[in-house]
């Protein structure tokens, strides 16, 4: 059954604020959005308690369906997936495979999400595992699409080529980036390095025409904007975007200690708090923007696990921009079109 | 044959700026080190230019070897190990090799100086592959020792086993840092999380008494000062490395944009300036430190491939340290008694 309506579910009780975080966040994407229905999956006298204390009794376009259980942050991804079968991240992924709604948003336990989504929703044809993909910042102001972010370990040739076809259909779809530059994350530009998938992953992607591939690019170009897409297996993507966190604390607490120092620390440190705030916001994307879990047949945005209203507001426009452009079709379409001219 | 002073060999025509980094490099050295010997390998002719545009008409503690070939940044590893064997990177490993000197200092080829090293020295009994380490900046100023950084791609869990060993002991005796807090870099803090490689290698890690193993660490805290040593494989090492200096360039490229948009930027930009100049160099740590390639039976220090006269200097320091405390001695003793342990 397809929606009429734009639709979707929410997991109310993950992440680490819980209602705090997602319930505003959910009244202010009503808000935004006047076209836009949720159903909030939780606990009903929590989430009650909580729009009560925000003085709101009822919406219209917004639904409680009840749960008993919450999954964790430290729930294991195998026990989340057996044992939590009443949860709210459970039931928000249920309405997506139902079709009751078009696409779910969790701040919960990634590794809980990613195990319950791909048991429940399944992959897209063509598609072996799924992909956590977030756009990150560049020096040249454009985004760039990473993936993967740590859904799936261990990536041979065949996957990696799924990331790159996956990430490029996201790049065009949700960004507008015409024929979007695609490279793989290597240890060196050369053709000679790196491990055999990765070389095999560069032939692959070298051999197919419906991608505009440039070859290896190395973690110092990660933000320069020389690419749109990168990729890599998710644990290297998943080291590289926590080692980015912590660079930019060590750069922030430096840059205090610094201004510290100097003759005029009071002016300086007065002057520079805003720039320091500002810069530190931007270097932390994946509290800013929900990371997407593709390769699914279905929508799933994953917001960071300590989400604030904002950031889980910003995850709720990304799924909204997901279903406008139908990314699960066009990821589907694409790779049909690759295996036809393969064929 | 042991040689009865301190003594290094240079390969003088390595990294992007060849002589004109390295020989006055060299020549701070001997000013410093008053019982340093060294021996310096290139082109004769260029160097004798070099000396004396420098005024030095000769120095009795430097003496040059002359090559006829050098090794150039994007020579393959394979071709510079076959054809390249008059050049002045082989034959500083040379003189390592045959014990004319202690230790040797290269700017060159990182590619090309892992595979001529690893022939020409040979790797200590119980290690399987060589390791490149460096000592990174930590939030708390303590280094924090990581490794590998790109010298084995895919490592087993015996080989993490021994890089966590080999870091162990670099932190003791180069940092003197005692009983230093040895963490596995994966995607999460987890037992369940990452490769079977890494699982295992935690495993043996948690069984080996002589090393203080606390566990995983995520890329995010890789600089908060948890771990004294970091070990990875050398794929996700390099990538982690070269990610931060992606991110320092981005930040900085950032806080000189946010200061530009302020009211009082002309002020903010005069007052910033050193603040900013100061974190930049401190965030680019291979810049400045020297990595060691280890588990050879000779010492190799590697500094970056733009390296200044200062940067140069400092990979001679470190390469004099790693002499006074006999590194691989060390680490051979250690894996020694580690495996009578076991035994």
């Amino acid at each position: 059954m397809q929606p009429l309506k734009l639709s979707l579910a929410l997991d109310m009780m993950g992440g680490d604020h819980g209602p705090q975080s997602t319930l505003p966040a959910a009244l202010a994407a009503l808000q935004e959005f006047p076209d836009l229905h949720l159903i909030c999956c939780g606990d009903q006298r929590v989430l009650e308690q909580h729009l009560a204390a925000l003085g709101v009794a009822a919406h219209s376009r917004l639904r409680i369906l009840p749960s008993h259980d919450d999954v964790t942050m430290s729930d294991k991804p195998a026990v989340a997936l057996r044992s939590k079968r009443d949860s709210s991240m459970r039931h928000a992924l249920e309405l997506v495979e139902t079709g009751e709604v078009q696409a779910c948003v969790s701040a919960g336990n990634t590794g809980a999400l990613i195990a319950i989504a791909h048991y429940v929703l399944k992959m897209l044809n063509g598609v072996e595992r799924p992909a956590l993909v977030s756009a990150l910042p560049s020096c040249d102001g454009r985004p760039v699409y990473m993936l993967d972010l740590g859904a799936t370990v261990n990536c041979d040739a065949d996957t990696l080529f799924q990331f790159a076809m996956m990430g490029a259909v996201m790049a065009e779809e949700v960004m507008g980036i015409s024929a979007p530059r695609v490279a793989l994350l290597n240890m060196g530009e050369e053709e000679i390095k790196g491990s055999d998938q990765i070389k095999r992953a560069s032939q692959l992607l070298s051999d197919c025409h419906e991608l505009n591939y440039i070859g290896y690019i190395e973690g110092n170009d990660i933000f320069s904007g020389k690419a749109d897409v990168i990729v890599c297996d998710g644990f290297v993507g998943n080291v590289a975007l926590k080692t980015c966190e912590g660079v930019a604390k060590l750069m922030l607490k430096r840059a205090k200690q610094n201004i510290q120092q100097r003759p005029i620390a009071a002016l300086l440190s007065w002057l520079c708090k805003p720039v320091i705030k500002s810069l530190y916001q931007g270097m932390n994307p994946d509290h800013y923007n929900g990371a997407s879990l593709i390769g699914l047949r279905g929508i799933v945005v994953k917001s960071h696990g300590n989400a604030t209203k904002d950031a889980f507001l910003s995850a709720i426009r990304q799924a909204v921009r997901e279903v406008e452009r139908q990314v699960p079709a066009k990821i589907k379409d694409r790779l049909e079109q690759v295996l036809i001219d393969k064929a």
